[in-house]
């Protein structure tokens, strides 16, 4: 049992720029995992922190406490190294689709416990879900079993990882106090260490589409995460990748599974291979293994086989058709140039719109409602052509996607500047 | 109606030091005292207010807001003008008792809703509740025809005025965020507008005892309380008042009534005199009343003939003897020399422990519990003599008060500088 403290005085400490103590950490996240913090005494202690923030000796130990809430994964007994991946979301954002599985072919098992989408960026679970039969619940066992059989699984997290972080994550959204890095990146590592991954690659992105618009506050994120892993013995090295655009092209559920299977199939958008193909390098290369290189396992069919047998083994048919939208709407371009902008943040707002997105938890998604994109900034366009094809269930849907769209797309004259898709690398 | 907003967003405008709009201010106040804001909602706003303040346009709206949350009061039927008082708080703060029937006895009417103590400073009901019959629920109806006929009346206020108020405080209370200028200011005011009185002069403490330790945060609250109240249509002005000693020579409940009745007799100690004929002056010149000297109505026992009016009038006997405690523990000087140094605040916290006071709004206070004060600041002294006794239901109450009191008293060779009582005068 852990020293008592007064929610009072530990919510004064940090509203009055002190520092939080080791026992005041790890009492308030206990006290508030039972219930004896309440609500608006956590709230308000957000708000502290968002405002005030925490120095990284407090940030570890508020980490160590979520863990210490709830149980931890252990994957010793497996035969292979694990390694997982962790994206700050972002509109496109497909990558776990095919990265999960070409890393398993690589001889790394990937344990990745995944989360649904809220707003305007897409969750991993919403997209394997437009597959047939594809079931997102495992048992810690079964998790356990496709890992030493197949090497990748897919999942929903189970109840019992940082119950802590569960109940402040959902009391956050609802006050204001999302925003804050020191928890953010709590939230982020302590679901990831209590997991029990040997090394973990972070994709941390930064733009209109991401939840970081600014560079300096992604780069903080990150290396604050970074610190977080390593000195929990993680292996974890964090990308700083571009989301001012979408990645590849296509934002929706079954949208963005036929677009994994290409790129598993050996082709798809370059950008989307480029990122797979460097968070790949890194997942291995964390987990000790440096010499294979993942591109020669999407050519030789091999990550494919991994899919094939990851998505089998959760009762999906890779093989089924995937649901197709009855109503499409197409925007052309009213400007001939070249394309400058495609705003991630806009596309992925009209994507939600359209359906693809729940703006409450316990709202369902559109397993066929997105957008296809057919260019991408630095591409040369002329008025009138085909930019994007809006998918929806319902033809109503339409009118509030358009709006969204407003201002997504410039045509200029001039040269286009593209930007750096992965635009550094932070190491502890 | 009020337009309708989203609770995160009005969160989020205050969390990035924006300005609250008069639509978001109304909207959030009538919509947490529906409950259609949740209470971790708004202690994360209460919390962003403390930390980034708010202007003097948003807090003359917030206060308005809470004033519409309930009933107002109307005095404007009585015979004669109105004028009100409120102290922030304060050790051996009994001027209230006085006061109010000094003023009533110069012509005008007093309508003085009180509170109850908690933590160190005393209320003014507990006090009253000494004596022996005295009641402190009115009627609406009963209150006005106490103002008639008497001219002053002290009485717990009802649920009806600014219930927005009420929830908030107690919100406020267990989240760590009391202290925050905007927020007490428009409490203590959304009370005192919404009460109807025509004129209010508020007693800004501090020092040690105080609620505000520093100058220069009293100077601020109050001229925010002046210009909120001066805004509303009341004639409100401030006086900055010391609390670094308790006032008079008495605290706790019975005790406090004794030394407000020899006041009233026209003794007493010359500070409490000093401060109770300042406030009337006050409080009769904002009431339009300039030709009467309150101190003659102390002399000529027209003052103790309203204040036996009025506690009668409210149950009370004031002829029946004040109950005594049955423990007494004296305190004795040390070291001979001048008193340089009587701390407020260890003394009201010695009174709380010794049962004058509460911790919970629940708990009940001892009438006779408290401490006499021998001796003043300024007073010369001889090791051994008496400096203060204690009083208490039960003998084991001495042993913690005497700790609180460890650092209360300074004896000294050098020349005593007194500071003043009256530090400054606020007006609009």
């Amino acid at each position: 049992m852990t020293e008592s403290f007064d929610a009072v005085d530990v919510i004064r400490t940090k509203r009055d720029r002190g520092e939080l103590s080791d026992g005041q950490i790890d009492w308030v996240i206990d006290a508030y995992t039972r219930g004896a913090v309440a609500d608006e005494q956590m709230s308000s202690l957000a708000m502290a922190i968002l405002l005030n923030g925490m120095n990284r000796r407090e940030i570890a130990r508020w980490t160590a406490a979520m863990i210490a809430s709830g149980e931890r994964m252990n994957f010793a007994k497996l035969s292979r190294p694990t390694a997982d991946k962790h994206s700050t979301g972002g509109v496109g954002d497909k990558i776990t689709l095919p990265l999960a599985p070409l890393v398993a072919a690589c001889g790394v098992a990937v344990p990745q416990l995944s989360g649904r989408g809220l707003g305007h960026t897409g969750g991993t679970l919403d997209k394997l879900e437009s597959i047939p039969g594809w079931r997102a619940a495992l048992s810690n066992d079964e998790m356990m079993q496709q890992l030493e059989d197949v090497g990748a699984v897919i999942c929903a997290a189970g109840d019992g990882l940082a119950p802590a972080d569960k109940k402040l994550y959902a009391l956050r959204d609802v006050t204001g106090t999302v925003e804050a890095i020191p928890l953010i990146a709590s939230s982020i590592m302590s679901k990831k260490i209590a997991e029990g991954t040997g090394a973990l690659v972070l994709d941390v992105k930064v733009g209109t589409g991401a939840f970081m618009k600014d560079l300096a506050d992604a780069r903080e994120l990150a290396s604050t995460m970074v610190a977080l892993g390593t000195d929990a013995g993680v292996r974890t090295v964090a990308l700083l990748t571009d989301m001012s655009t979408p990645l590849g092209l296509t934002a929706g559920n079954a949208l963005e599974v036929r677009e994994s299977v290409e790129v598993l199939a050996g082709g798809g958008p370059s950008d989307v291979i480029e990122l797979t193909v460097a968070l790949a390098v890194e997942m291995l290369a964390a987990a000790g293994v440096t010499d294979i290189d993942p591109s020669e396992k999407l050519r030789d069919g091999s990550a494919m086989d991994a899919w094939r047998q990851m998505i089998s083994a959760q009762g999906g048919d890779p093989d089924a058709p995937l649901p197709v939208a009855p109503e499409t709407h197409v925007v052309t371009a009213s400007l001939s140039g070249t394309l400058t902008k495609l705003d991630a943040l806009a596309i992925g707002v009209a994507a939600w719109r359209l359906g693809a997105g729940r703006a409450r938890k316990e709202d369902p998604v559109s397993p066929v409602a997105g957008i296809e994109l057919h260019a991408k900034p630095g591409d040369t366009i002329t008025a009138g052509q085909p930019l994007l094809t809006l998918h929806a269930d319902d033809p109503t849907r339409f009118a509030r996607a358009l709006e969204a769209l407003t201002d997504a797309v410039e045509t200029n004259d001039t040269q286009y500047e593209p930007t750096p898709l992965i635009i550094d690398r932070i190491t502890a």
